[in-house]
């Protein structure tokens, strides 16, 4: 029977694939999400939310039209609503997402890299 | 020149104080926050929202009415709207804290541990 306390190092161990969001837990609305990230993703943009990264491990750019900024462990960025990016990972990341429910991994650009929202394994919380 | 990124331990690094929760940055109308926890808190409830608690770095105790959970680093725990709850921390705990702009750190409570949210000085960004 779980407690209720969650390990992120775990479920992402828990988690197989690429580019697959997994649900950790909610705030309210607001979905916390695991993911571990390899290569590069595709240009979008989430027009009506912001995007918080936070990298655990793994050094990840998030290209953005004017810049890119990297993020090593423990480092935090947070996409403004309305900006396009595009995040790539030369070796592995794992890394936070916090976002409104609903909000989907490919924003508005949709095509073949739109995941649907997995849950996180109760083994591994 | 900051370029958005923030690390969460240069942050926690640069609190001088315990128990006053500072502003690391923000999505939407949520509050990504860091604070250092030593000592007993207070007994509270946040009636409208839920709070989310990671650990960074020590062991935190989150006393509930029927038990208590306890948190370790990467550790995550959603304490529910409208449950009564006490976080107390034997040692130092380094943390991260979500909840919507505008919540009270004591709740429905108040009291003198009630501290103004404060912002990460730009320097630790």
């Amino acid at each position: 029977m779980t407690d209720g306390v969650l390990n992120v190092q775990n479920a992402l161990s828990s988690i197989e694939e690429h580019w697959q969001p997994h649900r950790l837990t909610s705030i309210n609305d607001y979905d916390v999400k695991v993911v571990r990230m390899q290569g590069e993703f595709v240009w979008h943009t989430h027009p009506d939310t912001d995007e918080f990264f936070m990298v655990v491990e793994g050094e990840l750019t998030i290209q953005l039209r004017d810049r890119n900024v990297t993020l090593g462990p423990n480092d935090v960025f947070v996409v403004p609503r309305g900006i396009e990016h595009c995040p790539q990972a030369a070796g592995e990341v794992r890394a936070i997402l916090i976002e409104p429910k609903g909000t989907i991994n490919t924003g508005d650009a949709g095509g073949d890299r739109t995941a649907q929202l997995r849950e996180i394994n109760e083994v591994a919380r």
